[in-house]
């Protein structure tokens, strides 16, 4: 128990740092090199005069990789898009849209795909083919596909590379979301500067059933077709996902990673150049999923939820995001209480099998459970972490290799204070 | 694909009946012969002068059942009961407190459970192990043991028959509950009643995640052991687990079952007179199951998700839950917003295999959404429907055997009004 209350330990006090080479900056997805954005009002949002479409462009063709919903029912979008990255090396845009998900409408939401990434793809010269398209806003309602395609003669022509035209794409995808949520970071490599910027829609607060999750992830780095495949989905792995319980997602639910090579060198798989990119990738992904879990009406407090100790990394994966979407943890949290004994409750219904007598519980690296049960000398410094604005609990459940981390945030709302002081 | 709707428009129609020997009743735990039942305060919900301690007590022993959190986190009377239940085949009483979940509290709260059922047990003068246990409230604090202890001895004086002795049983075990529930029927058979009452507590809004459910269930009846699980497992699978998704339970879930024969007659296992009493135990439980998803802080409306054609009963019994616990789903319902997309959505991330193509929904028995796509005449009816408080979809998943249903709740908070007024 000691060996691996230290191992926690040590791991908290090392935070969630980055290693050196690598840095967050401004920026969002025209922060790499040849990647322009824009924006338009079509009207797809009924009733609203906001912007509701946004394109984001690369220069020179874009090796492509994307990982999406596992949701049986699908958007048209999904389909069309997990198809082009199925099949095809590169592509050189993405149509997104909030307002009307394009989902649950049968054949005509594939035509209506078909026909917007076609239209795009001729005011851009391209093949329909390298359009990959991305909606979100509300299902089964008959996407109004001419509206979006009027708009796209003003779409394209405002295409630009500048920090404003990213931003407008930011905000032109969000739905509930009360904050736009873009990332950067630059990863030096041999003397070179790679920069990975990324935009993303989605609202954390009972995630992942209350609203789609969309992110676009560019970089002007050179990777080869399966490269960037493997280092998105390690990504998403460690990020993205940890914001959902496996399954539990939407029909529109996806990531969209280009990558143009536009800054040149190379950048070999497996070597320590490959490493530092990875961790850029990562370090944007994380971002942005942290800005989801963050975001939501009334949610005050992102929630950090670290599992170790785990037979496998799977069975850690489905311990910490239990753990980050209960109820009744969230409650607590908002209200300030150290009640461990919500979080190990939490974990014992995570369908994994542990032993509840070896359950340590760490929050803001005061042990407040041990061997499953209290360690009062820990719930005044508990207390004191619970008043801040980001919130982590280690839970150490046994001596296994397995690890993992779950995001979340607190739950404010009138209608749970009745639980959140039901201790008091 | 008409004659499965003819099918479910049949079933609509016939309704929830229950064939005619069977009877709702008023009346609770100590409706059927040989049962009475006390409350008291105890003190152990802190600062309140509530009564927060019941008994349930069977004259003559009674063959006993019961049913159990499937969480690998189980609070201490959850074990003492589980082992009862397990080794002896009757028992005498059944002693619930509220205020204090005796869960996560290592062996000291094993020592205060066992300290418990002996106590009641000299009391009663019957063996310790005679004597159930059943606890909700907070988890991780010690248990005030010697203020139950201090309670006991005025409990057990107060044990009665009457209808207030019930009410009073069902109100000491409510905690974040808004309405007591308890319920009866009564089975004729060969001239001969027998009468099946209940008592549980639980609030459905985010059910199981907020709250626990216990029940208690009695009768006179005369049932052998295996017979007596037999049909509690029956009306559990069909009713109480109807409200949660698979293993998503508390520390201290459970229902308790309590047969003591004290009618007279037979009821031979497998007969027409079993069958009989079967609908009356399973008329108790969905009346109490029913309760349960109703209650909770701002819920206005019952929802009842019933799914047909699926592979299997199992794979029905994931579609109905997941979609009863969608809080899309549930915010639809609450903003009257016949919003079938969401629940063909909620359908497709059960976690089973469906094709989309071939969904059909009814709400209120008006067709909205047929093959997957909107069945826009449908729509007024549906809406006019969700303007009522007892809201049923009835969702037809293909052609298999494979049927369930889920229950759930409105969902009608502050926080969530942003996203149920999403669509318009």
């Amino acid at each position: 128990m000691a060996r691996r209350s230290t191992s926690a330990r040590a791991r908290r006090a090392r935070g969630s740092s980055h290693s050196r080479p690598t840095r967050a900056v401004a920026g969002g997805v025209t922060s790499p090199r040849g990647f322009r954005a824009a924006s338009a009002e079509a009207g797809i949002k009924p009733g609203s005069r906001r912007p509701d479409l946004a394109l984001v462009l690369s220069d020179a063709p874009a090796v492509v990789a994307g990982m999406f919903t596992t949701n049986r029912v699908q958007a048209a979008p999904v389909v069309w898009s997990r198809r082009i990255v199925a099949r095809r090396g590169a592509v050189r845009a993405v149509l997104l849209n909030s307002g009307n998900a394009n989902a649950c409408t049968g054949p005509s939401g594939d035509r209506a795909t078909r026909a917007s990434a076609g239209a795009v793809a001729r005011l851009l010269g391209v093949h329909a083919a390298e359009i990959l398209v991305a909606s979100t806003g509300v299902i089964g309602v008959p996407f109004p596909v001419e509206r979006l395609l009027g708009a796209l003669p003003a779409l394209v022509g405002g295409l630009g590379s500048g920090r404003s035209a990213a931003r407008g794409a930011a905000r032109a995808i969000l739905t509930t979301d009360t904050v736009l949520k873009e990332r950067a970071a630059r990863a030096r490599v041999a003397g070179r500067d790679y920069t990975i910027g990324g935009v993303a829609k989605g609202a954390g607060m009972i995630h992942p059933d209350m609203a789609t999750m969309l992110a676009v992830v560019t970089t002007d780095a050179p990777l080869g077709r399966a490269q960037a495949r493997r280092l998105l989905r390690a990504a998403v792995d460690r990020t993205f996902n940890a914001l959902t319980v496996d399954g539990d997602t939407s029909t529109n639910d996806c990531v969209l990673f280009l990558a143009n090579g536009l800054a040149g060198g190379r950048i070999p798989p497996g070597s320590a150049a490959e490493h530092v990119l990875a961790q850029a990738l990562e370090s944007v992904c994380a971002r942005l999923a942290e800005a989801i879990a963050a975001d939501g009406e009334g949610a005050r407090k992102l929630l950090i939820v670290r599992v170790e100790g785990a037979r496998s990394d799977r069975d850690a994966r489905h311990i910490a995001r239990t753990v980050a979407a209960s109820m009744l943890v969230k409650t607590a949290v908002h209200g300030g209480d150290p009640n461990w004994g919500r979080v190990l409750a939490a974990a014992g219904r995570a369908g994994v099998r542990i032993d509840p007598g070896v359950l340590d519980l760490w929050i803001g690296g005061a042990l407040v459970a041990r061997g499953g049960a209290a360690h009062p000398p820990g719930e005044r410094a508990a207390a004191r972490h619970l008043r801040g604005r980001r919130i982590v609990l280690d839970l150490c459940v046994g001596n296994g290799p397995g690890r993992a981390v779950g995001l979340g945030s607190d739950l404010s709302a009138d209608y749970v204070r009745i639980n959140a002081h039901y201790r008091s």
